[in-house]
């Protein structure tokens, strides 16, 4: 997250008022993603994380999120539980945002993954889909394949801007994607946003996972094709096969891929690159910025694009 | 601070094997302060707050802050206290920048500090100046009296360009300082940043303070008047005399001030204004930023300064 709202001295006392956490003892706030106002609080009785969703995230969502999250913890899953204040709500309201205060997970992310991080995140990554399963409130993934085209038509002239013959270029992905894209794969609560800074190891084993704020109900085996992207491609911008077998050899430790999943991962995984291609270019600004939180590079997605252009080889023919 | 520098995976790992503190368990940027790049570290041994230090932190001045806040802990006054590596050093090398690792202190700083938040942090002032008696490396204040009239040279068509007639006004302020400013007072090791956000409280008690990286010898009655700019303005820029006759008189508990103190303290808020105000002029820049950190305002300061002028009236005559 970063910090977007300050919270008043007051405002936390009336906030934590509704709550049975103590008194606070610390309350600091975090420099990490970029969508929400997050702050370490520590109480009497224990450390937890306060967010103020901001921006993107849509009220009408947070109780599905918070839901899914109850449910995962629940089912076992290692993630963050919400904590629910004297009326049994999760979500509350404090200055003038809505806000919520989840526990504190503990956990390293890394910021280079190797080839074991990437088979524990896949396994990790399969793991939160047999948890999500029974949570019954839906939602539909609003940055999914669905939306891409109508994304594209607003975005184009920026892509344009960005580099020339880029419009030309995504509309052909945008195209390509849709026509190959594959319908009547396995379903579930996907996390849709699977990235290293989400994922928590110690001693290289997985031990969590943060931010459902962009989870919705899709298919299972297009979040390996968010992790795929996120996880398995090196700073230089090639694709780093063994890295890509060994999350999708994670994954299957614990739940099997049908034929027709493995058979699409190349068509998600390019499809999910457009995806985030789409929102950085949305959120990208020419100024750089003297500290974090800065906006994320679109051209790095842009580079994978080109990558999924030719083919991911994950399996042997 | 906030997160200027980012630590890679192997950089910490390296840094933290010089140190006895197990592995680590979490390590999350914190968005604070505008200086240094800060971290809540968590390991098997406990928290702490690693500190890469940036930009206006001289190298060369670490050993006498770290040395400082040793020395404060020694003494028993509540403020972080550095740990040593392997060797011993407390000022480490990390992501190519100088850094430190500190005890974690809890506490929570108050946004908007009420009559008797203003005695705890002068009474907590006090016992700093006496904690730090003995401490025997001397750094001279570099944003003292003596430089002002250096930096306001430079940075007179900023205030010009900031406000028409800005730079006369300013420049009679730091003739006036200057002429009006105090020698032989008490001498001691000052904060030199008593700000709110440098103080923690529990329950409305003073519980510690952190930020020694302005900590200078200099005239100890300097220190109150930072402080009376930090703590004693309500937001509509009105100075609070209850709350800075509060802070004297916290102040008072610990430490008697004589009465060159007393006599100089409007002469010693004004200066410091002037020089809060030179600083934030010169980090400002027109842009507005989305996110924390931003840089002050330094009109809060020349409110300040207008208030001066007129005079602070602190005591009966």
């Amino acid at each position: 997250m970063a910090v977007y709202t300050e919270v008043s001295d007051a405002e936390l006392e009336g906030f934590l008022s509704g709550y049975s956490l103590g008194r606070p003892l610390s309350f600091k706030g975090v420099a990490e993603g970029v969508e929400n106002s997050n702050y370490v609080l520590e109480t009497e009785t224990g450390r937890y994380i306060l967010t103020l969703y901001e921006r993107r995230v849509k009220a009408a969502d947070l109780p599905y999120f918070l839901g899914l999250m109850e449910h995962l913890a629940e089912a076992g899953f290692p993630s963050a539980r919400p904590v629910a204040d004297h009326a049994g709500r999760t979500l509350g309201e404090l200055a003038g945002r809505p806000a919520a205060i989840v526990a504190f997970l503990s956990g390293l992310s890394v910021k280079r993954p190797g080839v074991g991080h990437c088979r524990e995140a896949g396994e990790g990554l399969a793991w939160l889909h047999q948890a999500g399963a029974g949570f019954a409130p839906r939602r539909e993934n609003d940055l999914g394949q669905g939306a891409w085209v109508a994304m594209f038509e607003t975005l184009a002239p920026r892509a344009e801007a960005l580099k020339p013959g880029l419009a030309a270029q995504i509309g052909g992905d945008v195209a390509a994607i849709a026509a190959a894209w594959p319908r009547g794969l396995p379903q579930g609560v996907v996390h849709a946003d699977w990235f290293p800074d989400n994922v928590f190891f110690r001693d290289g084993r997985f031990v969590g996972a943060i931010d459902f704020y962009f989870a919705a109900n899709d298919q299972l085996a297009y979040d390996l094709g968010v992790a795929l992207n996120a996880w398995c491609f090196e700073p230089d911008g090639s694709f780093n096969v063994t890295a890509g077998r060994a999350l999708v050899e994670g994954y299957e430790r614990r739940r099997k891929l049908t034929q027709a999943e493995k058979a699409a991962l190349p068509a998600l995984a390019r499809g999910a690159a457009l995806r985030f291609f789409l929102t950085r270019l949305a959120d990208w600004r020419d100024e750089r910025q003297g500290a974090l939180v800065r906006p994320k590079d679109p051209l790095e997605y842009e580079r994978k694009l080109a990558v999924h252009r030719a083919g991911l080889h994950l399996f042997e023919a």
